[in-house]
């Protein structure tokens, strides 16, 4: 018999190690255990189901159970790993359909878990009309919830992206919405002279945005803050995720100062063959060097790839991650990368920032919207920090050249340089990432 | 009294500097002479005038005349230098519309003479309705030749950047268009595959495309090629442009292989106190170390930009160019950066190339359009080296990632890593760009 490999968790960080590792050893026994219902699915597509835009659940889906048994990876899905024994190499599987327990060994581990919804330590949290969304499985008890009762007013305890995207699809359905947030801003992945700019946005599609306000309790009609009761009949969780690492660390598994699995470049994991990909591991920070936790999509699936194509005796790294992100509320793109100018400064830069306003297009077309772009720098060596983006159409993908500028190590200088694409339908002759490079000179 | 700069030329690379050196030397005297009417213009708007989506000559004007006496830059349009005697630091100009010439001394001088659109060696080839078309007044007089006869048939000959967007500009004109182009496929930019996708979404449109036809003469009603006449009452150059660089070589400054003036990492010519910027120099590929013409509005204004902080007294250095572009020709977009295969091959690379159909955002959001890409790379250093884009909206702006890349000097297996931005309406969780990188590592 040939070894096995055992996959947790059946989304993006651990069907991307899969499929790289059923590629590469064709006689490898895989074997993935998916708790919910579903495979490879896109979570970030959830708000536009929730909107409308998107119209089944399983356009979200990828790849499907059958499509990866087809690839003879065998994956079964309602089995929850309830306990492992790396020393026994050993894992105590919960078949949930069937309500039994049974063990499975496996020479190789890949741990995927993924993250879940931070839920606030408050009265009436644990409320059926309280609801954190990660998982399709989510997803569907939301919008089944959301669909049996005709929800009228809804409040966002957060701003996260995902939240502020469902907090505009409960505005498409037709709700009254309310978001409240505790810092002094919206979207705390900005620095708050960015996170206004969405503030604004959202307020014009009129959302009711309460910044310095926080959630004191839930009862079934209202969410309870110092400054007054919120009638709500549906509550959505903003507060971003944490990572689902205690099958790990009940392992004995390290982790970081974020409770992510702590993994190195190979995504090895501190025990001999296990790796970790994905929402339940920390990252490193390419700008800072620092360990962070960064739950995304994009990240779990490179991660996913790099463990599978080692763990199949190849050689991948991961680089670490830029924090980079995008998203569009409320007609409104965003998109950040790098560091923060609070960030910045936090990991000890003495940090320089402009912010200017500019056009996404040449002004004398139609495809010309605005945007406001800040890019951050290191002052004296003038290295390129970080940058972000608020603006209309054809704004927050612009984000991806700092992401490729910070990959490369370059300064700010080197950004004004920059051969980017001109013509008059996609950017004015000087791209605005460059017009905010331009005005951070003079400050270094 | 104090110094005199003269600049030569009113468009963007003469006028960046002019500003540039006005900041920075308030007691500097700035004369600059434009032949033309218009100074600082987007020509890269032309073909929208012409289509109608921009409505007025003057929307496409960034500064006139005014703006930059307002700014104590003395502009005297019409004015046309027809000498230069560089030992003596004079001028011969003529006053077009007075029709008197007369010398005006400098002590510094920037040359910004432009390019002017490639004229075939062909009967014919200077009648009156066949247009070349480079500059503002060039703009008008097709414009005023289009507008008082009603232009039913329209040959473009050659199928460059502007050639192709004015096809389109009169097929939305209600003209018939045929372009003919000498070599096997549109677009010489783009490698022949990558073209191929270009031509078929022009006949898509109507335009009929004949490709590997030579125009052997030009009459009044007709084209005329080896394979039968075209009729046309208005015929396009769309064979690019060639450095309008007769001026400096004549007064003795250096010119390159492509008969640019030739100028160092500051803008600096042959001569000392002499610069030069924009379509009348050439440039240095980043990519392959070699001197290239590249004639671009965005290459122009930080050419520009250089010029006018080392002449006034600062230092910047222009890094060279990658021959980013980007274009909209019928919907379709494109894109391209670096080198392509054929231009790496010719280089002394040996090259590999992957080429991958994809979609601009998530397959299930209504943003998604077709897109291709292409990388090339270096063999065994996984060097990047250049990338092709072409697709439907949200594409051709991707090559910035690339541009970025290039400069950072970075691998594909670099570019496979990035942190790029990911949110269902803009992108595939892989943006298309790394799908392509990905594609490409197998053959290093």
């Amino acid at each position: 018999m040939g070894e096995r490999l055992l996959v947790i968790g059946g989304d993006a960080a651990g069907m991307a190690a899969a499929a790289q590792a059923r590629r590469r050893a064709p006689t490898l026994e895989i074997v993935a255990l998916e708790k919910g219902n579903w495979t490879s699915y896109s979570a970030c597509g959830i708000p536009y189901l929730a909107s409308g835009a998107v119209h089944e659940i399983e356009d979200l889906v990828v790849r499907t159970p059958e499509d990866f048994r087809a690839m003879h990876i065998d994956v079964r899905t309602q089995h929850e790993v309830v306990g492992l024994d790396l020393e026994a190499r050993r894992a105590e599987v919960h078949n949930l359909a069937h309500d039994r327990t049974f063990h499975l060994g496996f020479d190789m581990l890949h741990i995927a878990t993924g993250a879940r919804p931070r839920r606030p330590d408050l009265p009436g949290a644990d409320l059926p009309h309280v609801h954190g969304v990660q998982t399709l499985d989510d997803s569907s008890r939301l919008l089944a919830d959301a669909g049996k009762r005709r929800v009228k007013r809804v409040t966002v305890i957060g701003s996260g992206y995902v939240g502020l995207e469902l907090a505009e699809a409960f505005v498409v359905r037709g709700a009254t919405v309310t978001v409240i947030e505790a810092r002094p801003e919206v979207m705390g992945s900005l620095d708050p002279d960015m996170g206004a700019l969405v503030a604004r946005a959202l307020r014009n599609r009129g959302i009711d945005v309460r910044v310095g306000v926080r959630a004191e309790a839930i009862t079934e009609t209202h969410v309870r803050t110092a400054a007054g009761d919120i009638a709500a009949d549906l509550v959505i969780l903003g507060l971003g995720v944490e990572p689902n690492s205690g099958l790990g660390t009940e392992a004995g598994l390290q982790t970081g100062v974020h409770e992510g699995l702590e993994v190195d470049r190979q995504q090895r994991t501190s025990a001999d063959g296990v790796w970790a990909a994905g929402d339940c591991c920390q990252s490193v920070h390419v700008v800072s060097g620092h360990p962070v936790y960064v739950a995304l999509g994009t990240v779990a699936n490179k991660q996913g790839r790099v463990a599978g194509i080692n763990m199949s005796g190849g050689y991948a790294t991961f680089p670490g991650v830029l924090g980079t992100a995008v998203t569009r509320v409320c007609q409104t793109e965003i998109g950040r990368t790098g560091l923060t100018e609070d960030e910045a400064k936090r990991a000890g830069f003495s940090a320089v920032a402009s912010r200017i306003d500019a056009t996404t297009a040449a002004g004398y077309m139609p495809e010309s919207h605005p945007i406001t772009v800040k890019v951050v720098a290191e002052r004296r060596s003038g290295r390129l920090l970080g940058a972000q983006i608020v603006g209309g159409h054809g704004s927050a993908k612009r984000v991806d050249v700092v992401a490729a500028a910070l990959s490369g190590h370059l300064t700010v200088e080197d950004l004004v340089g920059l051969d980017l694409g001109y013509a008059p339908p996609f950017s004015p002759v000087w791209d605005p990432v460059q017009v905010a490079a331009r005005a951070v000179l003079p400050q270094l």
